[in-house]
């Protein structure tokens, strides 16, 4: 496959050379586990909860508005329709769900950076959305595409970064019918890591498949995953005619979506936990079920963004408890669906890149490896509810996603983890840094972070006694420094530039 | 056994007209869980391990130095004896710890903090040991009594702390022979939760022996525990004398003492995890054992203090996934010995209670929720690897712990929970804000910190745009600021009073 793929992205001679004389940058595969999920949920809850949302579909329905094209399509399946309600008979929407596979590969342009979407694995992705930046020397700005080319950069150079992500921050200096086009340029040639296409019109969907062509080669693209992209559901139950079409576009071309209601528990969903999943599976249920309407078999993710709500101000909460049940829960209903599972993140509501962020953001890291999560959007870089995209956060999460790698692997039990030659080395009373297996095995054993400060006290305060942000900016300006765009043939760069050139020409600018 | 206890600590009129007209603050019950534990060892990998550990007891034995006594009782029960290293053969530590109990309750001197400390349940008490303090405006610095009050009042304060703990810094201005008789005095005095003992000579344990029979009453103490205490063994494989003559004393009292290994990965232990586990199994086997030995019955916790070290600087590091591993392994063996286990904690190698501090803090907090943890020592305000008690830290993760409580309660499955008539009533499109389940619900459903910012950006930045370690130090002063004492009869506070007074005058200080 990955031959093929190779072969399918049109690289000629000088892109071979180009490829050798590159400056390789270490990325990690994607984590596959070797730990158990964790579960909260007792087989008659899930029972409970699985019948729930089959009468929410049944009974209470979901809308499609301005949708004539997908209401033909339920019609044809059997659903009951209501002018835009959809109410879908008792077990329908899980069968139609049965063509989705049970994982994908998302191929990269460099075969090295495919990923594998479902089943133990676990993809990270970057932060996608915010209209703003932070970083300690500039403060709380709108975001522009220089701030996105950075983003692009420093998620190339992320060791434990599997994928490129799609807006990692809104670049607000660009045309909104346009910005889309420069967004997924950067991605293709500043990263040679997977991405995600737009969608927010689903032309913009079709011009990231187009764009994929030309990077990837057009059969390439018709036979294989390239992208996977965000569709939120407007919950409650409300299915936006811009995210179907570019769904349907998408599904059409084999590409693959998260397809994810975005709940704040209290206002979007009901305010408990089994409430919510609740509604969550029926969301998703229903727009699984339509993407296989669109074409059966082509990829999904089941998503669940979800989190809690501070009631007295009404603000969303982060790395809440609530919020871990919900994902815990939902990673159980995936897996009951068989579907790969999108969840957990970066996510804190803090202002700043500090210890409430890191509160926040460590219980929701932990809390996604173990709830099963198999692509993991936001996973570094998240502000301020989401508004906000840090550069210094961005370092700093990307070098704790290290944790989960290493928690990933599990614990091995062969003679040389045993160590009882050490234990007999060393005796009591004695140390082990000398000792024989101490020596051969202490470049692996331990995970260590490439940000944090492990230096005693007195030299780090020679050093200026630096928090995290601080180490974490000049981590930022390092890695900039340091970055080496990853070759490309120079005829797909050409077609490319040509190819946004072009769509820029044939529209006006809109900033809507 | 609630109303006994009263009886028993000579409460006559005065302490109960004292109890009535206390200012009351709030106190969590202990956390019961309702939630799995997490598992990464399977049945092969812990039969591996308990092979291994009765290996290392068998073959290499343990050293009990500079202490006949305990010798002559390993000789009794059946050890092999070499000078001071004693090989226990397969199979006998296991068996003498089968009389240690599986759970016990700690009595506080008001009954409604008394704690159950084993089975599902979880107790949660401060950090312990640190020479230094570190707050915002005063830095870092030698801790002084005057500290270890305010830790000891915080504590009190502390919603989601079960126990005042034990030496909650290190108070420097004392006199190292006499400084247990004031830390004693202040957690008998200044707060109402349970407290540990002091076991840096057997004849401090005995002074807090002593103490506990002036607080408690002479009989409630012989039948009940009211301590529970911290033995350190000197890993690997060495059991100080001056750490076991203050076990015997707290066994031969019933009083309760953690008996733990404190490991640094790769220098007291081997590097690798099973290694490390065996290792940690063997040394609470043995030091159990013995406690067993000097009072069948007595009860103990079977500890694991064990975390990674940075093989570059051979610093300790804190919040590893290593580290997770071996704690979630540790709470596995714990559960087959049937024993209560005590791991975890606010730990972090951070010099400031930044972000670092917070990310490695959360790793630890969280994994030790999910490992079974029943007796969390050091669970909030450890700060630079244990050195330093942090004011604003002490706060910040005092605040964090109450997401574990609700973490542990797990998830509702009742008609209410499940929320279909709110679905029902809201439909597509709609929002659950005002909705009668949302208004019936909305004030227990989520857990909400206390400290950290939810505020619009605007007023937040109106107000100082202060990060989480600036809002701890206010937060810090106002509890502070609230503090009353917790009422006590007369009679007993002088009675402590004239035992502390009296001691003092029996020997000289000592610095040493």
């Amino acid at each position: 496959m990955a031959e093929r793929a190779r072969r399918g992205r049109g690289g000629g001679g000088a892109a071979r050379r180009a490829e050798r004389s590159a400056v390789s940058f270490e990325t990690a595969k994607f984590i596959e586990r070797n730990i158990p999920n964790f579960e909260v949920l007792t087989e008659e809850a899930l029972e409970i909860i699985e019948h729930n949302a089959e009468t929410v579909l049944e009974e209470i329905g979901v809308n499609f508005p301005d949708n004539p094209a997908a209401i033909q399509r339920w019609r044809d399946a059997g659903a009951d329709i209501d002018g835009e309600r959809v109410r879908i008979p008792r077990g329908l929407a899980r069968k139609l769900c049965a063509t989705a596979p049970s994982e994908y590969i998302q191929h990269a342009r460099n075969p090295d950076r495919n990923v594998v979407v479902g089943g133990k694995n676990l993809v990270l992705a970057p932060v996608y959305g915010p209209p703003f930046v932070r970083d300690a020397t500039g403060g709380r700005r709108y975001a522009t595409m220089e701030d996105f080319n950075k983003f692009v950069k420093l998620a190339y150079m992320s060791k434990w970064l599997h994928h490129s992500g799609g807006t990692v921050c809104e670049p607000t200096d660009l045309p909104v019918n346009k910005r889309h086009l420069d967004m997924l340029h950067a991605h293709m040639t500043l990263s040679d890591k997977p991405f995600m296409g737009s969608v927010t019109e689903p032309s913009r969907a079709q011009d990231s498949v187009d764009m994929c062509k030309i990077l990837f080669g057009d059969q390439f693209v018709q036979e294989n995953t390239v992208m996977t992209s965000l569709i939120n559901i407007n919950s409650p139950m409300t299915f936006d005619d811009v995210m179907m079409g570019a769904l349907e576009v998408y599904a059409q071309n084999n590409q693959a979506c998260i397809i994810s209601p975005f709940i704040v528990g209290g206002a979007m969903a009901p305010v408990s936990v089994a409430g919510t999943l609740t509604q969550v599976l029926a969301e998703t249920l229903a727009g699984i079920a339509y993407s296989q309407l669109c074409k059966p078999g082509a990829p999904v993710i089941m998503g669940a963004f979800v989190t809690s709500i501070d009631m007295n101000s009404g603000a969303p909460t982060f790395g809440t408890p609530e919020a871990a049940h919900i994902t815990y829960g939902a990673g159980q209903l995936a897996r009951r669906l068989k579907l790969p599972f999108r969840s957990a993140g970066s996510f804190c509501g803090s202002k700043l890149p500090d210890a409430q962020a890191a509160y926040e953001t460590a219980n929701s890291l932990n809390m996604g490896l173990l709830s099963g999560v198999n692509f993991m959007l936001h996973a570094c870089g998240w502000l301020e509810g989401g508004l906000v995209s840090s550069f210094e956060k961005f370092v700093m999460d990307a070098d704790q996603l290290g944790t989960l790698h290493h928690l990933a692997r599990g614990v091995e039990i062969d003679e040389n983890a045993q160590a009882m030659d050490a234990i007999r080395e060393v005796g009591p009373g004695g140390h082990y840094l000398g000792c024989a297996h101490t020596q051969a095995n202490f470049k692996a054993a331990f995970w260590k972070s490439d940000l944090l400060d492990y230096k005693p006290f007195e030299t780090w305060e020679d050093e200026g006694a630096r928090d995290t942000q601080a180490l974490a900016s000049i981590r930022v300006e390092k890695m900039l420094g340091d970055y080496q765009q990853p070759p490309m043939d120079p005829a797909i760069r050409e077609a490319l530039d040509a190819f946004v050139a072009q769509k820029k020409l044939a529209e006006p600018d809109s900033f809507m």
